[in-house]
Protein backbone atom coordinates (compact mmCIF):
# COMPACT_ATOMS: atom_id res chain seq x y z
CA UNK A 1 0.00 0.00 0.00
CA UNK A 2 1.79 3.55 -0.81
CA UNK A 3 1.15 6.54 0.90
CA UNK A 4 -1.02 8.02 -1.69
CA UNK A 5 -3.80 5.78 -1.04
CA UNK A 6 -4.07 7.57 2.54
CA UNK A 7 -5.21 10.77 0.65
CA UNK A 8 -9.15 9.69 0.32
CA UNK A 9 -8.52 9.08 4.49
CA UNK A 10 -6.96 12.09 5.24
CA UNK A 11 -9.37 14.21 3.11
CA UNK A 12 -12.06 12.48 5.72
CA UNK A 13 -9.84 13.53 8.97
CA UNK A 14 -9.90 16.67 8.06
CA UNK A 15 -13.10 16.83 7.24
CA UNK A 16 -14.59 15.57 10.46
CA UNK A 17 -12.01 17.23 12.56
CA UNK A 18 -12.60 20.76 10.81
CA UNK A 19 -16.13 20.11 11.70
CA UNK A 20 -15.28 19.23 15.68
CA UNK A 21 -12.72 22.43 15.62
CA UNK A 22 -14.63 25.19 13.97
CA UNK A 23 -17.65 25.75 16.27
CA UNK A 24 -14.92 26.95 19.16
CA UNK A 25 -13.26 29.66 16.78
CA UNK A 26 -14.28 32.62 17.58
CA UNK A 27 -16.61 31.33 20.11
CA UNK A 28 -16.25 33.00 23.84
CA UNK A 29 -14.55 29.77 25.23
CA UNK A 30 -12.62 29.47 28.37
CA UNK A 31 -8.98 28.71 27.97
CA UNK A 32 -6.67 26.89 30.04
CA UNK A 33 -2.80 26.99 30.38
CA UNK A 34 -0.95 23.66 30.74
CA UNK A 35 2.22 25.11 30.66
CA UNK A 36 4.25 24.52 33.88
CA UNK A 37 7.11 27.34 33.51
CA UNK A 38 4.75 30.57 33.25
CA UNK A 39 4.95 30.87 29.66
CA UNK A 40 0.87 31.19 28.16
CA UNK A 41 -0.08 28.37 26.46
CA UNK A 42 -3.50 27.92 25.49
CA UNK A 43 -5.34 24.75 25.32
CA UNK A 44 -8.68 25.12 24.01
CA UNK A 45 -11.49 22.37 23.92
CA UNK A 46 -11.71 22.50 19.88
CA UNK A 47 -8.17 21.38 20.23
CA UNK A 48 -9.22 17.82 22.06
CA UNK A 49 -12.46 17.92 20.00
CA UNK A 50 -10.42 17.67 17.20
CA UNK A 51 -7.79 15.29 18.19
CA UNK A 52 -10.46 12.76 19.42
CA UNK A 53 -12.33 12.31 16.40
CA UNK A 54 -9.11 12.13 14.07
CA UNK A 55 -7.81 9.38 16.70
CA UNK A 56 -11.00 7.71 16.46
CA UNK A 57 -11.20 7.40 13.00
CA UNK A 58 -7.86 6.22 12.70
CA UNK A 59 -8.00 3.09 15.47
CA UNK A 60 -11.77 2.36 13.35
CA UNK A 61 -9.52 1.96 9.86
CA UNK A 62 -6.11 1.61 11.00
CA UNK A 63 -5.97 -0.45 14.29
CA UNK A 64 -2.57 -1.16 13.41
CA UNK A 65 -1.18 2.15 12.66
CA UNK A 66 0.44 4.36 15.95
CA UNK A 67 -0.71 7.88 16.60
CA UNK A 68 1.40 10.65 18.61
CA UNK A 69 -1.04 13.54 19.18
CA UNK A 70 -0.69 17.20 20.44
CA UNK A 71 -3.36 16.85 23.02
CA UNK A 72 -3.30 13.01 24.10
CA UNK A 73 0.30 11.96 23.95
CA UNK A 74 1.33 8.54 22.03
CA UNK A 75 0.09 4.73 21.49
CA UNK A 76 1.95 2.43 19.63
CA UNK A 77 4.72 4.48 17.31
CA UNK A 78 6.70 1.49 16.73
CA UNK A 79 4.10 0.55 14.37
CA UNK A 80 5.26 0.87 10.42
CA UNK A 81 2.25 3.75 9.84
CA UNK A 82 2.37 6.13 12.95
CA UNK A 83 0.04 9.25 12.76
CA UNK A 84 1.39 12.78 13.83
CA UNK A 85 -1.62 15.05 14.81
CA UNK A 86 -1.58 18.68 15.59
CA UNK A 87 -5.53 19.41 15.87
CA UNK A 88 -4.94 23.29 15.99
CA UNK A 89 -0.92 24.35 14.91
CA UNK A 90 -1.29 27.92 15.90
CA UNK A 91 -3.58 27.95 19.17
CA UNK A 92 -2.20 32.11 20.05
CA UNK A 93 -3.72 32.74 16.53
CA UNK A 94 -6.71 30.68 17.02
CA UNK A 95 -7.91 32.04 20.55
CA UNK A 96 -6.87 35.69 18.90
CA UNK A 97 -9.46 34.99 16.23
CA UNK A 98 -6.54 35.38 13.26
CA UNK A 99 -6.84 32.31 10.77
CA UNK A 100 -3.93 31.48 10.40
CA UNK A 101 -4.07 27.94 12.60
CA UNK A 102 -4.55 24.94 11.18
CA UNK A 103 -5.21 21.62 12.03
CA UNK A 104 -1.98 19.42 10.69
CA UNK A 105 -2.40 15.57 9.81
CA UNK A 106 0.88 14.15 8.95
CA UNK A 107 1.81 10.13 8.13
CA UNK A 108 5.29 8.51 9.27
CA UNK A 109 5.95 5.36 7.50
CA UNK A 110 9.31 3.57 9.31
CA UNK A 111 10.13 7.22 11.12
CA UNK A 112 10.22 9.21 7.51
CA UNK A 113 7.10 11.49 6.95
CA UNK A 114 5.08 10.35 3.76
CA UNK A 115 1.93 12.20 3.39
CA UNK A 116 0.94 15.36 5.01
CA UNK A 117 -2.08 18.27 5.00
CA UNK A 118 -2.52 21.48 6.71
CA UNK A 119 -5.97 21.90 7.17
CA UNK A 120 -7.90 25.75 7.87
CA UNK A 121 -11.55 25.44 8.26
CA UNK A 122 -12.42 28.57 8.48
CA UNK A 123 -11.14 29.58 5.36
CA UNK A 124 -11.56 25.51 3.54
CA UNK A 125 -8.16 25.76 2.36
CA UNK A 126 -6.30 22.26 2.36
CA UNK A 127 -2.38 21.87 1.80
CA UNK A 128 -1.50 18.33 0.87
CA UNK A 129 1.68 16.54 0.10
CA UNK A 130 3.39 13.36 -0.41
CA UNK A 131 6.68 14.26 -0.60
CA UNK A 132 6.63 14.31 -4.56
CA UNK A 133 3.55 16.73 -5.27
CA UNK A 134 2.23 19.27 -3.09
CA UNK A 135 -1.41 20.30 -4.03
CA UNK A 136 -4.21 23.22 -3.25
CA UNK A 137 -7.51 22.64 -2.46
CA UNK A 138 -9.62 25.66 -1.54
CA UNK A 139 -11.53 29.09 -2.49
CA UNK A 140 -10.02 29.74 -6.57
CA UNK A 141 -9.95 26.28 -7.17
CA UNK A 142 -6.85 23.05 -6.83
CA UNK A 143 -3.73 23.35 -7.89
CA UNK A 144 -0.26 22.04 -7.73
CA UNK A 145 1.53 23.57 -5.13
CA UNK A 146 5.47 24.76 -6.26
CA UNK A 147 7.50 27.26 -4.27
CA UNK A 148 9.05 30.13 -6.21
CA UNK A 149 13.14 29.42 -7.29
CA UNK A 150 14.61 32.32 -5.34
CA UNK A 151 18.10 31.71 -5.38
CA UNK A 152 19.37 34.56 -3.62
CA UNK A 153 18.31 36.20 0.27
CA UNK A 154 18.11 39.47 -1.32
CA UNK A 155 15.44 38.56 -2.93
CA UNK A 156 13.72 36.41 -0.45
CA UNK A 157 10.93 37.02 1.96
CA UNK A 158 11.11 34.89 5.24
CA UNK A 159 8.75 34.01 7.71
CA UNK A 160 8.75 33.07 11.58
CA UNK A 161 5.75 32.87 14.13
CA UNK A 162 7.41 35.39 16.29
CA UNK A 163 11.34 36.89 16.82
CA UNK A 164 11.15 35.90 20.25
CA UNK A 165 11.03 32.77 19.60
CA UNK A 166 14.90 32.73 19.96
CA UNK A 167 16.99 32.88 22.68
CA UNK A 168 20.72 34.01 22.96
CA UNK A 169 22.63 32.59 19.98
CA UNK A 170 19.38 31.82 18.71
CA UNK A 171 18.41 35.09 18.02
CA UNK A 172 21.75 36.55 16.95
CA UNK A 173 21.52 33.42 14.16
CA UNK A 174 17.98 34.35 13.38
CA UNK A 175 19.14 38.04 12.98
CA UNK A 176 22.40 37.23 10.34
CA UNK A 177 19.36 35.98 7.75
CA UNK A 178 17.07 38.25 8.79
CA UNK A 179 19.35 41.13 7.95
CA UNK A 180 19.79 39.95 4.58
CA UNK A 181 16.35 39.07 3.19
CA UNK A 182 13.87 41.61 1.48
CA UNK A 183 11.23 41.56 3.63
CA UNK A 184 10.41 39.12 7.16
CA UNK A 185 6.93 38.97 8.75
CA UNK A 186 5.99 37.44 11.51
CA UNK A 187 2.73 35.77 13.35
CA UNK A 188 1.82 32.62 11.14
CA UNK A 189 2.78 29.22 12.22
CA UNK A 190 2.27 25.82 9.84
CA UNK A 191 0.31 28.31 7.64
CA UNK A 192 4.23 30.23 6.76
CA UNK A 193 5.39 26.92 5.57
CA UNK A 194 2.20 26.35 3.56
CA UNK A 195 2.93 29.77 1.75
CA UNK A 196 6.31 28.73 1.12
CA UNK A 197 5.26 25.85 -0.76
CA UNK A 198 2.86 27.77 -2.53
CA UNK A 199 5.55 29.95 -3.84
CA UNK A 200 4.60 33.27 -1.54
CA UNK A 201 7.45 33.10 0.78
CA UNK A 202 10.84 31.68 0.71
CA UNK A 203 11.93 31.20 3.78
CA UNK A 204 10.42 29.77 7.23
CA UNK A 205 13.22 30.02 10.26
CA UNK A 206 11.74 28.86 13.34
CA UNK A 207 13.00 26.99 17.25
CA UNK A 208 11.69 24.45 20.06
CA UNK A 209 9.43 23.22 17.74
CA UNK A 210 7.63 19.73 18.51
CA UNK A 211 7.49 16.68 16.07
CA UNK A 212 3.26 17.30 15.64
CA UNK A 213 4.39 20.81 14.54
CA UNK A 214 6.24 20.01 12.01
CA UNK A 215 5.85 16.23 10.40
CA UNK A 216 2.81 16.77 8.54
CA UNK A 217 4.26 20.33 6.56
CA UNK A 218 7.30 17.89 5.48
CA UNK A 219 6.08 16.29 2.95
CA UNK A 220 4.20 19.42 1.58
CA UNK A 221 7.36 21.82 1.46
CA UNK A 222 9.17 19.20 -0.53
CA UNK A 223 6.62 17.57 -2.54
CA UNK A 224 6.39 21.47 -3.81
CA UNK A 225 10.13 21.47 -4.42
CA UNK A 226 11.28 23.03 -1.35
CA UNK A 227 13.78 21.94 0.93
CA UNK A 228 13.01 21.23 4.93
CA UNK A 229 15.70 20.43 8.28
CA UNK A 230 17.01 21.06 11.47
CA UNK A 231 19.80 24.02 11.46
CA UNK A 232 22.51 21.62 10.97
CA UNK A 233 21.00 20.03 7.99
CA UNK A 234 19.58 16.76 9.45
CA UNK A 235 16.11 15.70 9.37
CA UNK A 236 13.29 17.81 9.93
CA UNK A 237 10.72 15.06 11.72
CA UNK A 238 12.39 15.39 15.25
CA UNK A 239 11.53 19.33 15.42
CA UNK A 240 13.53 21.79 17.32
CA UNK A 241 15.56 23.98 15.06
CA UNK A 242 13.32 24.28 11.85
CA UNK A 243 14.52 25.80 8.95
CA UNK A 244 12.56 25.70 5.12
CA UNK A 245 13.73 27.54 1.64
CA UNK A 246 12.06 27.42 -1.31
CA UNK A 247 15.37 26.38 -3.09
CA UNK A 248 18.75 24.48 -2.24
CA UNK A 249 20.85 27.58 -3.07
CA UNK A 250 18.48 29.67 -0.65
CA UNK A 251 18.74 26.83 1.72
CA UNK A 252 22.31 26.61 1.48
CA UNK A 253 23.06 30.46 1.67
CA UNK A 254 20.55 30.30 4.82
CA UNK A 255 22.33 27.18 6.82
CA UNK A 256 25.56 29.31 6.30
CA UNK A 257 24.40 32.46 8.14
CA UNK A 258 22.52 30.15 11.04
CA UNK A 259 25.92 28.36 11.63
CA UNK A 260 27.73 32.14 12.03
CA UNK B 1 -28.57 62.21 4.96
CA UNK B 2 -27.04 60.11 7.66
CA UNK B 3 -23.99 58.13 7.72
CA UNK B 4 -25.91 54.83 8.10
CA UNK B 5 -27.97 55.29 4.55
CA UNK B 6 -24.38 55.37 3.09
CA UNK B 7 -24.38 51.33 4.12
CA UNK B 8 -25.84 49.84 1.33
CA UNK B 9 -22.92 52.17 -1.19
CA UNK B 10 -20.35 50.87 1.43
CA UNK B 11 -21.67 47.39 0.61
CA UNK B 12 -21.02 47.79 -3.09
CA UNK B 13 -18.00 49.29 -2.75
CA UNK B 14 -16.83 46.65 -1.06
CA UNK B 15 -17.75 43.97 -3.39
CA UNK B 16 -16.62 45.99 -6.68
CA UNK B 17 -13.32 46.28 -4.92
CA UNK B 18 -13.02 42.94 -3.88
CA UNK B 19 -13.33 41.62 -7.55
CA UNK B 20 -10.79 44.02 -8.75
CA UNK B 21 -8.43 43.17 -5.88
CA UNK B 22 -8.86 39.58 -5.57
CA UNK B 23 -7.32 38.50 -8.89
CA UNK B 24 -3.84 39.35 -7.76
CA UNK B 25 -3.94 37.77 -4.53
CA UNK B 26 -1.71 35.04 -4.61
CA UNK B 27 -1.06 36.01 -7.91
CA UNK B 28 2.55 35.85 -9.16
CA UNK B 29 2.32 39.25 -10.15
CA UNK B 30 5.48 41.91 -10.07
CA UNK B 31 5.98 44.16 -7.23
CA UNK B 32 7.47 47.60 -7.44
CA UNK B 33 9.11 49.52 -4.75
CA UNK B 34 7.44 53.08 -4.16
CA UNK B 35 9.54 53.49 -0.89
CA UNK B 36 12.25 56.72 -1.10
CA UNK B 37 15.08 55.34 1.80
CA UNK B 38 15.01 51.61 0.92
CA UNK B 39 12.50 50.57 3.33
CA UNK B 40 10.59 47.54 1.21
CA UNK B 41 7.07 49.01 0.72
CA UNK B 42 5.07 46.90 -1.95
CA UNK B 43 2.42 48.08 -4.28
CA UNK B 44 0.50 45.92 -6.37
CA UNK B 45 -1.45 45.81 -9.39
CA UNK B 46 -4.59 44.90 -7.17
CA UNK B 47 -3.94 48.18 -5.11
CA UNK B 48 -4.26 50.25 -8.24
CA UNK B 49 -7.40 48.32 -9.48
CA UNK B 50 -8.88 48.80 -6.42
CA UNK B 51 -8.86 51.99 -5.67
CA UNK B 52 -9.89 52.86 -9.09
CA UNK B 53 -12.97 50.90 -8.99
CA UNK B 54 -13.92 52.78 -5.43
CA UNK B 55 -12.82 56.64 -7.06
CA UNK B 56 -15.09 55.81 -9.90
CA UNK B 57 -18.24 54.44 -7.65
CA UNK B 58 -17.73 57.37 -5.89
CA UNK B 59 -17.82 60.19 -8.49
CA UNK B 60 -20.97 59.07 -10.28
CA UNK B 61 -22.89 58.22 -6.94
CA UNK B 62 -21.25 61.31 -5.03
CA UNK B 63 -19.61 63.93 -7.06
CA UNK B 64 -19.46 66.39 -4.45
CA UNK B 65 -17.71 64.09 -2.11
CA UNK B 66 -13.82 64.45 -1.52
CA UNK B 67 -12.11 61.28 -1.13
CA UNK B 68 -8.75 60.32 -0.21
CA UNK B 69 -6.88 57.51 -1.31
CA UNK B 70 -3.96 55.86 -0.12
CA UNK B 71 -2.60 55.15 -3.86
CA UNK B 72 -4.00 57.99 -5.95
CA UNK B 73 -3.78 61.40 -3.60
CA UNK B 74 -6.53 63.17 -2.35
CA UNK B 75 -9.21 65.41 -4.24
CA UNK B 76 -11.46 67.69 -2.92
CA UNK B 77 -11.06 67.09 1.27
CA UNK B 78 -12.52 70.34 1.84
CA UNK B 79 -15.94 68.76 1.29
CA UNK B 80 -18.76 67.74 3.82
CA UNK B 81 -18.16 64.39 3.25
CA UNK B 82 -14.57 62.77 2.56
CA UNK B 83 -13.89 59.11 1.75
CA UNK B 84 -10.63 57.79 3.24
CA UNK B 85 -9.94 54.42 1.21
CA UNK B 86 -7.09 51.86 1.16
CA UNK B 87 -7.97 49.35 -1.20
CA UNK B 88 -4.84 46.88 0.38
CA UNK B 89 -4.17 47.86 3.70
CA UNK B 90 -1.56 45.20 4.51
CA UNK B 91 0.32 44.81 1.45
CA UNK B 92 3.02 42.93 3.27
CA UNK B 93 0.41 40.29 3.97
CA UNK B 94 -0.91 40.55 1.14
CA UNK B 95 2.33 39.15 -0.84
CA UNK B 96 3.12 36.74 1.54
CA UNK B 97 -0.26 35.00 0.78
CA UNK B 98 -1.56 35.35 4.24
CA UNK B 99 -5.62 36.66 3.97
CA UNK B 100 -5.05 39.28 7.28
CA UNK B 101 -4.63 42.50 4.57
CA UNK B 102 -8.23 44.20 4.33
CA UNK B 103 -9.91 46.97 2.22
CA UNK B 104 -10.47 50.14 4.00
CA UNK B 105 -13.03 52.02 3.08
CA UNK B 106 -13.89 54.93 5.39
CA UNK B 107 -16.45 58.11 5.39
CA UNK B 108 -15.55 61.23 7.22
CA UNK B 109 -18.34 64.10 7.75
CA UNK B 110 -16.64 67.46 8.41
CA UNK B 111 -13.20 65.74 9.78
CA UNK B 112 -15.14 63.28 12.06
CA UNK B 113 -15.06 59.26 10.98
CA UNK B 114 -19.05 58.44 11.04
CA UNK B 115 -19.03 55.20 9.01
CA UNK B 116 -16.24 52.47 8.20
CA UNK B 117 -15.72 49.02 6.67
CA UNK B 118 -12.67 46.81 6.35
CA UNK B 119 -13.32 43.90 3.62
CA UNK B 120 -11.62 41.06 3.56
CA UNK B 121 -12.36 39.52 0.50
CA UNK B 122 -10.20 36.24 0.28
CA UNK B 123 -12.39 35.06 3.10
CA UNK B 124 -15.51 36.91 2.48
CA UNK B 125 -15.55 39.04 5.87
CA UNK B 126 -16.79 42.24 6.39
CA UNK B 127 -16.76 43.98 9.28
CA UNK B 128 -18.45 47.50 9.17
CA UNK B 129 -19.20 50.20 12.17
CA UNK B 130 -21.21 53.94 12.20
CA UNK B 131 -19.74 54.98 16.04
CA UNK B 132 -22.74 53.30 17.89
CA UNK B 133 -22.97 49.70 16.30
CA UNK B 134 -20.92 47.31 14.74
CA UNK B 135 -21.61 44.23 12.86
CA UNK B 136 -19.48 41.35 11.26
CA UNK B 137 -20.99 39.30 7.83
CA UNK B 138 -19.08 36.38 6.97
CA UNK B 139 -18.79 32.40 7.19
CA UNK B 140 -21.00 31.80 10.40
CA UNK B 141 -23.18 34.13 9.30
CA UNK B 142 -24.00 38.19 10.64
CA UNK B 143 -23.79 39.18 14.07
CA UNK B 144 -23.09 42.55 16.56
CA UNK B 145 -19.82 43.24 16.89
CA UNK B 146 -18.89 43.39 20.88
CA UNK B 147 -15.46 43.90 22.38
CA UNK B 148 -14.43 41.92 25.31
CA UNK B 149 -15.06 44.05 28.41
CA UNK B 150 -11.49 42.55 29.63
CA UNK B 151 -10.56 45.56 32.57
CA UNK B 152 -6.97 44.96 33.75
CA UNK B 153 -3.79 44.52 31.38
CA UNK B 154 -2.43 40.96 33.18
CA UNK B 155 -5.89 39.59 31.31
CA UNK B 156 -5.46 41.09 28.07
CA UNK B 157 -4.34 40.16 24.23
CA UNK B 158 -2.32 42.62 22.92
CA UNK B 159 -1.54 42.94 19.17
CA UNK B 160 0.98 45.41 16.48
CA UNK B 161 1.76 44.58 12.87
CA UNK B 162 5.12 43.87 13.98
CA UNK B 163 7.94 44.71 17.05
CA UNK B 164 9.96 46.71 14.57
CA UNK B 165 7.43 49.49 14.25
CA UNK B 166 8.81 51.26 17.45
CA UNK B 167 12.22 52.94 17.56
CA UNK B 168 13.78 54.43 20.83
CA UNK B 169 11.37 55.90 23.46
CA UNK B 170 8.17 54.34 20.99
CA UNK B 171 10.16 51.05 21.31
CA UNK B 172 10.30 51.09 25.26
CA UNK B 173 6.89 52.71 25.83
CA UNK B 174 5.34 49.77 24.04
CA UNK B 175 7.54 47.12 25.47
CA UNK B 176 6.20 48.69 29.24
CA UNK B 177 2.56 47.46 27.91
CA UNK B 178 3.71 44.05 26.64
CA UNK B 179 4.99 43.66 29.94
CA UNK B 180 1.65 43.44 31.50
CA UNK B 181 -0.22 41.83 28.96
CA UNK B 182 -1.32 38.27 29.30
CA UNK B 183 -0.61 37.49 25.29
CA UNK B 184 0.69 39.30 22.48
CA UNK B 185 0.94 38.48 19.09
CA UNK B 186 2.36 39.99 15.52
CA UNK B 187 1.47 40.52 12.09
CA UNK B 188 -2.41 42.06 11.23
CA UNK B 189 -2.60 45.41 10.61
CA UNK B 190 -6.24 46.30 10.24
CA UNK B 191 -7.38 42.72 10.47
CA UNK B 192 -6.07 43.41 14.40
CA UNK B 193 -8.87 46.14 15.36
CA UNK B 194 -11.22 43.89 13.71
CA UNK B 195 -10.69 41.40 15.89
CA UNK B 196 -10.96 43.86 18.50
CA UNK B 197 -14.04 44.79 17.91
CA UNK B 198 -15.34 41.05 17.55
CA UNK B 199 -13.71 40.16 21.33
CA UNK B 200 -11.41 38.19 20.73
CA UNK B 201 -8.45 40.81 21.30
CA UNK B 202 -8.31 43.73 23.86
CA UNK B 203 -5.34 46.44 22.84
CA UNK B 204 -3.93 47.15 19.76
CA UNK B 205 -0.95 49.78 19.53
CA UNK B 206 1.06 50.91 16.24
CA UNK B 207 3.04 53.71 15.19
CA UNK B 208 3.30 55.52 11.97
CA UNK B 209 0.16 55.34 10.57
CA UNK B 210 -1.58 57.21 7.55
CA UNK B 211 -5.08 58.26 8.31
CA UNK B 212 -5.95 55.95 5.79
CA UNK B 213 -4.66 53.06 7.38
CA UNK B 214 -6.85 53.93 10.07
CA UNK B 215 -10.16 56.34 9.53
CA UNK B 216 -12.25 53.30 8.40
CA UNK B 217 -11.37 51.52 11.54
CA UNK B 218 -12.60 54.43 13.98
CA UNK B 219 -16.06 53.89 13.52
CA UNK B 220 -16.13 49.65 13.50
CA UNK B 221 -13.97 49.87 17.17
CA UNK B 222 -16.47 52.54 18.73
CA UNK B 223 -19.55 50.75 17.25
CA UNK B 224 -17.92 47.75 19.03
CA UNK B 225 -17.66 49.63 22.69
CA UNK B 226 -14.21 50.34 22.20
CA UNK B 227 -12.14 53.23 23.00
CA UNK B 228 -9.94 54.43 19.70
CA UNK B 229 -7.53 56.92 20.32
CA UNK B 230 -4.14 58.81 19.61
CA UNK B 231 -1.07 57.68 22.32
CA UNK B 232 -1.81 61.27 23.93
CA UNK B 233 -5.22 60.59 24.31
CA UNK B 234 -6.64 62.66 21.17
CA UNK B 235 -8.44 61.54 17.63
CA UNK B 236 -7.28 59.02 15.96
CA UNK B 237 -8.32 60.17 12.34
CA UNK B 238 -5.29 61.74 11.74
CA UNK B 239 -3.21 58.52 11.70
CA UNK B 240 0.10 58.38 13.87
CA UNK B 241 0.79 56.40 17.01
CA UNK B 242 -2.50 54.99 17.56
CA UNK B 243 -3.98 52.65 20.47
CA UNK B 244 -7.40 50.73 20.43
CA UNK B 245 -8.26 48.91 23.47
CA UNK B 246 -11.51 46.91 24.33
CA UNK B 247 -12.35 48.85 27.51
CA UNK B 248 -12.20 52.38 28.45
CA UNK B 249 -10.72 51.24 31.90
CA UNK B 250 -8.16 49.55 29.87
CA UNK B 251 -7.31 52.08 27.78
CA UNK B 252 -6.60 54.42 30.52
CA UNK B 253 -4.25 51.97 31.78
CA UNK B 254 -2.55 51.65 28.35
CA UNK B 255 -2.06 54.94 28.17
CA UNK B 256 -0.39 55.52 31.14
CA UNK B 257 2.23 52.92 30.71
CA UNK B 258 2.82 54.03 27.24
CA UNK B 259 3.27 57.45 28.82
CA UNK B 260 5.98 56.46 31.26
Amino acid sequence: MSAVDFGAFVAELATQSGQAILPFFRAHHATEDKSQGGVFDPVTEGDRAGENVMRHLIKRSFPAHGVLGEEFGSENTNAEYVWVLDPIDGTRAFISGIPVWGTLIGLMRDGVPVYGMMHQPFTQERYSGDGREARYEGPGGAKKLRTRQVGDLGGATLMTTSPTLFKGEEAQAYGRVESKVRLSRYGCDCYAYCMLAAGHVDLVIESGLKPYDIVALIPIVEGAGGVITSWDGGSAAGGGRIIAAASKTLHQAALELLAG
